[in-house]
């Protein structure tokens, strides 16, 4: 885990944003360009950070670097957050010899307050004197906000043309009061691969792991994933053999960065896997799967170790999707509890004490309506969940 | 409260189907034929009472009863479900001598179960001994399942050809272990109205009040709501006038029902009154509402007494309704706290410290993009929530 891939060096420093006594700026450098791909929050109030990205992604297809912090947004700030976020840029490009407009800033935490110019600037030398002396842990800590623990993920590939190394890091949907949850990923590869291929690869691994997962519905303004393949190893992936291994390599470090984020969700004490099949079309398994995972009823159930089909039932019924009721079957924790539209008999409280006691819940609905399917991941609503969220003021 | 609309006759029993010593069985007689509205649930697993009851409303424009059970729901049970309920209907048909077509039936409570017939026959004959000696409020608790108080409201109107009545009764998102909320609702009237009056401001009624409300956004397989206008008054609705007059009462008994839904929501300490105005279109309005209404991290803040915007703005945001970030305004009870897209400055807490503790909290979005708006009621989501829907089995 403590070794990057190659080329790839990190650097973090704690310019005390929110709280004093910890890292809250991470960088990472890449010794030579790298290409570079940026997936970014749909929400129409996009952070500064994700503004300033977009536009320096269109401008230039490969990057230096990745620049983060935690405890200020940047978010609804307006043209002055704009100017603050690049100048931040100009400052770090101006430490680490690295043209600001191949440096990819991602923040999160407060939003509403302009960045605190200050407190940057007092912490340019503890970063540049750092460059080179911190690892994937180092970065993943100084991005957490109320993260329980540094999700980092790593894979090496045998590829035709020798090893590649992907590594990446995550913080997730943890709550800086007063404001909301952010998601924020970075994965680095050391392969040499065509920014058309490295950027198409990216964006379908993102759809495929990080959109279909949930804590709660919320969509920040800041939420980023990034990805940087450098060529540091001297492995070109040209062939489609050892396209389908990096497109694949990638999706599971990408899965497995979501999982996490789903493991560690607020008050999280479950991550629940929906698998819905025999749907018309991809759009309505779809359609079943996120209704089914934000249901509060369901949530509830499943934190309460709740065999309750009904719930489930309900939340399908009323997803929009095309069936008939006569034809939907539904299970849990691999035990069959609704078939062809009716309860079966059984016991099913006492066949699903145990299963329903273990972190991972399975959910499985069959539509009976085609073979389009979609798999969807979300976490149970704890009292933990509201407290965390509540902040109560009384 | 005590005075029914004339013609009217209410009788309750106690079957025991879920908990002895209460009355689970409610009968509304109309002692002559009552043009006959109701409104369904969209859900695909329409329970039985739901199926039984749109196949007379489709045979019949005027009834002569209703009949509630609750502690049985006779959801997700099949042909033998309506077969069940068919019979109920008999059974109850034979014993106060009205067609069995000619009566409605509502249930709620554990889905899956068939109906026990045995002990319908058993309370069959209290229900003949009650009948007349019950009031509103009897019928409204016979309904109620985890709901704190009954709901009931009326309203005296003065037409041209003199005063007609209106009492309307709820059971609301109460949750009947292990299953799912569900709502009914039952408003009587003795007003003479043409049937497709009738049924045209109920469901136009309906879908101002009833249509806008929501405690977690789960659509039961039983919800219903039931009108029935019976002419007892001799007063007949036939000017333009008058019609206005009483879609107007209807309106607000059905507003007011749907008020207490939301008030006695599970675990609800608060109303929230989300108001949108100045979008492209109503359906703009309806989605930023909507979203804002069912974000988890609004209702949690909101449960918290917390004057936090941002959330608010991330779920606006994420809506998908057509509007630009720069004309977005947020106030909270009535404190402005975001303009023009970003937050305005001020000591926000203490001004709203006193408000968030109110009952009642509205929330005013304005998107700056027309001239559309949309009205929505929620819950906040609290601890007990988490608590009445997890039924921890550890």
């Amino acid at each position: 885990m403590d070794t990057l891939p190659k080329g790839f060096h990190i650097a973090t420093a704690g310019a005390g944003f929110r709280r004093p006594g910890r890292d809250d700026i991470g960088l990472i450098v890449s010794s030579r360009d790298a290409a570079a791909a940026g997936v970014f929050t749909t929400n129409v109030f996009k952070a500064a950070p994700v503004l300033v990205a977009q536009e320096q992604l269109r401008l230039h297809r490969n990057m230096r670097g990745i620049l983060v912090n935690s405890g200020q947004a940047n978010a609804c700030t307006g043209e002055e957050g704009l100017r603050r976020c690049r100048e931040v840029l100009r400052l770090v490009g101006e430490t680490v010899h690295i043209d600001p407009e191949r440096l990819l800033p991602i923040s999160t935490g407060v939003i509403g307050d302009q960045l605190k110019m200050d407190l940057w600037r007092q912490a340019l030398p503890q970063l540049e004197q750092s460059l080179g002396k911190r690892n994937a842990e180092s970065f993943a800590r100084a991005m957490m906000t109320t993260d329980t623990f540094p999700k980092l993920t790593e894979r090496t590939l045998r590829l035709s043309g020798g090893e590649v190394r992907l590594v990446g890091m995550a913080k997730g949907a943890g709550m800086i009061c007063p404001n909301m949850a952010t998601m924020l990923s970075v994965v680095l590869c050391d392969a040499a691969v065509a920014v058309e291929s490295w950027r198409a690869m990216f964006s379908d691994g993102v759809s495929r792991t990080f959109n279909r997962v949930s804590v709660d519905g919320d969509t920040s303004t800041n939420d980023t994933i990034y990805g940087l393949a450098n060529g540091a190893s001297g492995v070109c992936v040209e062939t489609q053999a050892d396209i389908h291994l990096l497109t694949q390599g990638l999706e599971d470090v990408l899965g497995r960065l979501a999982y996490m984020l789903v493991q560690d969700g607020e008050g999280a004490t479950k991550v629940i896997h929906i698998h819905v099949t025999g749907a018309a079309s991809v759009g309505d398994a779809e359609k079943v799967a996120r209704t089914v995972g934000h249901s509060p009823l369901v949530k509830t159930a499943l934190y309460g170790r709740d065999a309750n089909w009904g719930r489930i039932v309900a939340a399908v019924g009323r997803s929009g999707a095309e069936f008939k009721a006569e034809n939907v079957n539904v299970s849990l924790c691999g035990v069959a509890l609704f078939h062809k539209g009716q309860p079966l008999p059984g016991n099913h409280d006492a066949a699903l004490l145990e299963p329903l006691k273990a972190r991972d819940v399975a959910v499985e609905i069959h539509l009976g309506a085609g073979s389009a399917e979609y798999t969807f991941l979300t976490t149970d609503l704890s009292h933990e969940y509201v407290s965390i969220n509540a902040d109560y003021r009384t």
